[in-house]
């Protein structure tokens, strides 16, 4: 007898000696094929794309912000709209990343205490508390289909001391999150169900990521992040460090590497067992006219590509690839045209999108080692 | 026996007893139903719009300007595009605008002299002349279905002397603009052909207007346009001048109304015997947060609309009022999220289209009058 597959099912379909695994994560708004990568939507918006353009890339989930959204427009106007995919338009999947992160990076005067973090917003100065159960409420309502709750990543540097108790408050944090989770379970204003994953810190220390996530999995959570390792720092370590969290978490459950990364990093993160990616590079680079081709990145507003009339990716089939030219593309670039961005994050999208299509593809078909040289070989050719 | 199309062959259906006019211009590029309003794309871009969006909302022909082109990326790298529909990827017809009235507007230490107009560049200083001729020539590289001449339209304020020296060049011009196109046909890079209209200025007043669309008529053009009449004065002055001008006009050519307006002028217009319109509006004034709806102006700023769940304009069909709401697109406004200027343009765009579109039919069915006082009182009314 087979038991019914709850609303968050997580199916593996293959998994290559690697480790890299092809699967599926149930949701509320729709299945989503791993491994996948969720464009970052911060403010309800992905940035300078509309909800036809992610249809068009198929993209099959995306991020909000909770840090963010809280401050503008606020979690009840969103409540009132019946959550955020009738607030947006976008009715399939979303996550809400916790805003612990943005609570670090862009909220002022924080103070972090047992209790909760307290802060001043980015924007007005206003004093708010976060808390791990105003987190959860608050994302009962914008309803999102999965929720992060409310972290402490541990800041490039920190001390061993800071790095344990960063663990500590990201563990408890997490089980009152839960309980929270658990109390509030019916509030949403969906209606629909929704899952609370777990992140892992613990810096760049072997042990204390460890710690992290075995503490976390005796949560027995839905899905499991690894959190704290898109800071930029030494790409060998950070990979070491992601092997650590990865080898703590049990198989059967969905693994998203946060905010991470170029190509490159997605190709690594697949083949180490990675089920779910989000960044802001597709999108913010697309702003600076970078695009990011099957043949490395492609500035756009270099002379080179005056007179260059062929398009910006041959081996991509989007809009921007199969209606413009580089040499177009690189116009609206010169002369600032709001196109121009709107164009690249479409097209450095859908090339993401597309890459974790074909990484899964090629884990089903039991060529994903192949598929990896190749990419990372056509990566480096340059255009 | 009946006589043979030729390429811009202007068909005309209806004629409503105010003179509002159903009709279709013939292009190389595809027939344009008139009235017609055409979105300005000064650099090859509608802005924040792509052709998607264009085609989507049933454009049927848009602008460029010979100016902006010239400076950006030159008219040379749009040639060897293979002129402005292969460079931008809009595959129906294109209008450029002569650059006259930028070269008045923008351009600094201009001169105008009998041979043309010498100015520097707005954005490095650069020293350049436009002749007649030499626009001309420009257009046969950019290569657009028509084509205004260099004129020179007298600003507000001007004294008689200087009006009569605005209408003697701007005739001058149109002939020897008109000599030269005869003298380079077959050398534009598209092989199509393409039209040389002729621009009518006099500015307000009478007997100038009445002389200076005379003398174009002389040239037995394939269009006229009415220019000097968008820059904000007294509007029943102006429409007063306007039908000055269309009186002197002959009924069997497109009459094109230069740079205007808002939906009550497109709607005075038409009813006079305007075939084509252009103008900054729906796209500038979306970037600045308002939209332009069939119950009047709504600026999307306002807390008014931040718990409003509703369409845009429920009149309208578009992927804005159809996908999104005031609420929604209140916040991307708000948050200053690159998608509201877009949506708001795309809405904007489509609602122009929509009007003349609305208009044309009123004109078939007979109904003109009719549809003219329901939109007007519709407008008056406000969200």
């Amino acid at each position: 007898m087979t038991q019914e597959p709850g609303p968050f099912d997580f199916q593996l379909l293959a998994t290559a000696p690697s480790g890299a695994r092809a699967g599926v994560l149930r949701t509320p708004h729709g299945d989503v094929p791993t491994p996948i990568f969720m464009p970052v939507g911060t403010r309800a918006s992905v940035k300078a794309l509309a909800v036809s353009d992610l249809v068009a890339a198929d993209a099959r989930i995306i991020l909000g912000n909770s840090y963010h959204l809280f401050l503008r427009p606020g979690a009840e106007v969103i409540g009132q709209a019946g959550g955020l995919a009738a607030f947006n338009g976008w009715n399939r999947p979303t996550l809400t990343d916790s805003g612990g992160f943005q609570v670090v990076s862009l909220a002022k005067l924080r103070r972090i205490e047992d209790e909760g973090v307290t802060f001043r917003s980015h924007l007005d100065g206003t004093q708010h508390q976060f808390t791990p159960e105003s987190v959860v409420r608050l994302n009962r309502n914008l309803a999102p289909d999965i929720v992060m709750p409310l972290d402490v990543p541990p800041m490039p540097g920190s001390s061993p001391a800071d790095i344990q108790r960063a663990n500590r408050l990201t563990v408890e944090w997490a089980r009152r999150a839960q309980a929270e989770f658990v109390r509030t379970e019916g509030t949403q204003v969906t209606g629909k169900p929704q899952a609370l994953f777990g992140i892992a810190q613990g810096g760049l220390e072997e042990a204390a990521r460890r710690e992290s996530a075995a503490a976390l999995v005796d949560l027995d959570l839905p899905g499991y992040a690894a959190g704290g390792l898109s800071f930029g720092e030494d790409k060998d370590l950070t990979r070491e460090m992601l092997q650590v969290t990865l080898d703590a978490l049990p198989k059967d459950r969905p693994r998203y590497l946060m905010g991470m990364g170029i190509p490159e990093d997605l190709i690594d993160g697949v083949r180490r067992g990675v089920d779910m990616f989000d960044c802001v590079l597709p999108t913010r680079n697309a702003r600076n006219g970078q695009a990011l081709t099957s043949r490395g990145p492609v500035n756009l507003r270099l002379e080179r590509w005056a007179r260059d009339f062929g398009p910006l990716d041959p081996d991509c089939g989007c809009e921007t690839c199969t209606g413009y030219t580089r040499a177009y593309l690189r116009h609206l670039e010169k002369t600032g045209e709001m196109l121009g961005a709107r164009l690249v994050s479409l097209h450095n999208v859908h090339f993401y999108l597309d890459l974790v299509r074909r990484m899964r593809g090629a884990i089903l078909d039991g060529t994903f080692e192949d598929f990896r040289a190749n990419a990372l070989a056509l990566l480096a050719e340059g255009s």
